[in-house]
């Protein structure tokens, strides 16, 4: 580092604001270790209590992003997009949405994230899939995006590695909370993979990251703002979160959602989300002139099979077995499945999606540390959602359990977060805002 | 650890209030190495950015004082108060007043810091006293104690130990300019003493830790409040640090002061601020009832020797060579002696005492780091002060150096510390309030 930290860091304590070399300076001391936790913890408190203007914010996004290696892929000639969630329960919409906009001719360099706490990870799902590998080395991830239109990569110290060391210490010191370093934090691994332009989908509500709507919609605007300053073709959808994605919850249930619905057959919300966020990135690829022509290319590229063919595809190069396409059975079960039942008649008047993810959890099939291994079979599958009548003794949902034990503290906790009254009440809209 | 610190950390960062016991846990952290650097970092950013009430600095404090042993003198009949200087360029106060209050019925358990940066620690000068030693033991301490009524000790890893880690660290990471860390840091320390009260010389000015009097007054008052809360008979000076103390500036050549200060021949200033602090300390140890009162005793023993008997007696109880009283040359001389010259006659209009502090570093007689080793020889002794007379060729300052480069380089900047004009201008008074 050419300056003194502690000045640095007393900068913004004072209510400063840093130049772009100072914060070239702080990211190469995160990066080299010149910065010391204690610094580090300090340098992130300050951002979290005074902010950063815009201006620092991509000032840090791009000295993150050329802190490792940034991809580009000269030899695919097609619009480069990606999407990218901050996160919910049963969000398996990149699995879905990856082939979709890849068949209409984008190409998605997606690096995906592992599940924490009651959100899953992309990454994860995929894991369910047998022989699926997400551990490509760079040159591989661009043949299968050439190849296939797609290609999913799991995080690795090449790219944005100030990320790594930045995002570790938040989760340990009570700074994860901060727009400015959340912003930097998506956007720096994103820039990294070579995109023109990025599609975000903000979660708001219980079991998003940020539950306030208010506070989304900040944070909505700040990663719209500084990807643009970046240099990236950027739109992003507010999306509903106070109820879960879908049905399944869990890694290989949710992959099983995802081949219904690769086949017409999935829920209906899952596929509301992932036609809207698909026809964001047809628009920012220009590969359509307006919303209406891209969700219609989008839905008859998903009647015809096509979706299901880059899919399919997309398998082959990755390594995954795609006899699951026709067996998914080939995912593998559960040791025991444990159906909740209604105690009452009325309507599933809730469905609190926060619990439902911390099930999944405490049944092994997520992480409450980065190191914890996963269980891919155990989850939860609905069975009735928000407003649906219910009989008592009729199924409410299914647990998918490595023992009984388990899959009865379970089933509980399920009925819990499933409470049935009289009232009919109606989920609010999927999609709650919009910005590009 | 009892919470989770990050959403300990969070909660301040939020502009939460910790609990008492929430504190505990943290100083319970600082202390066994559970709260990481990362954690301790943002830890002390967050109390940097968002305060603490005084409540919650009351209980850092206490927590911080029981974080490792606390001393108690059940032996010692007489009132036990100590004082404590914020820190300043020729501070050598307490080597004169700790035997005069000693010799008025106090008695003085004084742990004192050492020299970093510009301001000089009274340990650092006691360390250019031959033989004196300051690393004793804790039983050690207070038989001196006992014996001459003052003992005198460097700070250990024994009292307090929540303060030495955070301390480092605050050092490093920017967070050093919090009046709540402050407040809990010194008071932590002093309390671990087993003292009955304590009296601050807060200083003021351009040399003072805290240069904006506002400040300094902010952080007098914080001192006063949290030190009565956490049970100790506080008072506090406010004194002006706008210029040096008293002429000599280095460890043996301030010890040479204070041999001539025992005797009646130091400088005004010095023994003004020494009267008035062990004014205050009487009044706290309710051996005098009333100022006038306090300050004739104290002249009393000053000028008939007794604080000179006491001073006497210390050394020879923490092995200091006894001579130097009577032969102050046994404390040593630097290898080059080198005068500063007036280069045009008048007035001295500034003595600029941060320069003047520097320079003693520069010359090898501070730390910039505190392992650095420190030349006790090496420094600079004042011939004229604010306001006086000056002709061209007269010496403003003499530097005490290693060698003739690093004096002359010191030289020079001595004299650019001290300008010469017209003007005649006279020093602010040196007590600028008072808080009891």
């Amino acid at each position: 580092m050419q300056s003194h930290p502690a000045r640095l860091i007393a900068l913004k304590r004072d209510g400063g604001e840093w130049t772009q070399e100072q914060i070239r300076d702080l990211v190469s001391g995160v990066v080299d270790g010149s910065l010391g936790d204690a610094q580090l913890g300090a340098f992130l408190m300050a951002v979290c209590c005074n902010g950063m203007t815009r201006d620092e914010t991509t000032q840090l996004t791009l000295a993150m992003r050329d802190s490792g290696q940034v991809l580009a892929h000269p030899q695919v000639a097609r619009p480069k997009i990606d999407k990218h969630s901050t996160g919910g329960v049963g969000d398996k919409v990149s699995l879905l949405l990856a082939p979709l906009v890849a068949a209409a001719g984008l190409a998605v360099p997606m690096v995906s994230g592992r599940g924490l706490g009651h959100t899953g990870g992309t990454i994860d799902k995929l894991g369910a899939i047998p022989g699926y590998r997400t551990d490509l080395a760079l040159p591989e991830f661009g043949h299968v995006l050439e190849q296939c239109g797609y290609a999913m990569l799991a995080p690795s110290g090449a790219l944005a590695p100030a990320d790594r060391r930045m995002y570790a210490t938040r989760d340990v010191s009570g700074t994860v909370e901060s727009i400015p370093l959340i912003t930097s934090s998506i956007l720096a691994k994103k820039l990294a993979e070579g995109i023109d332009g990025l599609v975000m989908d903000i979660k708001t509500g219980r079991a998003a990251f940020l539950p306030r709507e208010a506070d989304a919609r900040l944070l909505m605007e700040s990663l719209v703002a500084v990807g643009q300053a970046a240099g990236l073709r950027m739109a992003a959808l507010l999306t509903d979160m106070d109820h879960p994605l879908g049905l399944a919850l869990g890694n290989a249930l949710e992959v099983q959602e995802v081949l219904l619905a690769l086949d017409g057959h999935g829920p209906d919300d899952l596929r509301e989300v992932t036609l809207a966020l698909g026809v964001e990135m047809l628009l920012l690829g220009r590969v359509a002139e307006d919303a209406g022509t891209a969700r219609n290319i989008l839905e008859r590229l998903w009647r015809d099979g096509v979706v299901r063919q880059v899919f399919r595809h997309n398998l082959e190069l990755q390594g995954g077995d795609v006899r699951v396409l026709d067996e998914p059975d080939r995912l593998g079960r559960a040791a025991v499945v444990l159906p909740v039942l209604a105690k009452t008649s009325g309507h599933v008047v809730d469905v609190e999606p926060r619990t439902l993810g911390e099930v999944v959890v405490d049944l092994g099939g997520g992480r409450r540390q980065p190191g914890d291994v996963v269980d891919p079979h155990v989850g939860v599958v609905l069975q009735k959602v928000l407003g649906d009548a219910v009989q008592t003794g009729e199924a409410l949902a299914f647990v998918h359990a490595a023992d009984a034990a388990s899959a009865a503290a379970a089933a509980e906790r399920v009925a819990a977060a499933m409470p049935i009254g009289a009232e009919r009440r109606r989920r609010r809209p999927l999609v709650l805002g919009r910005l590009a």
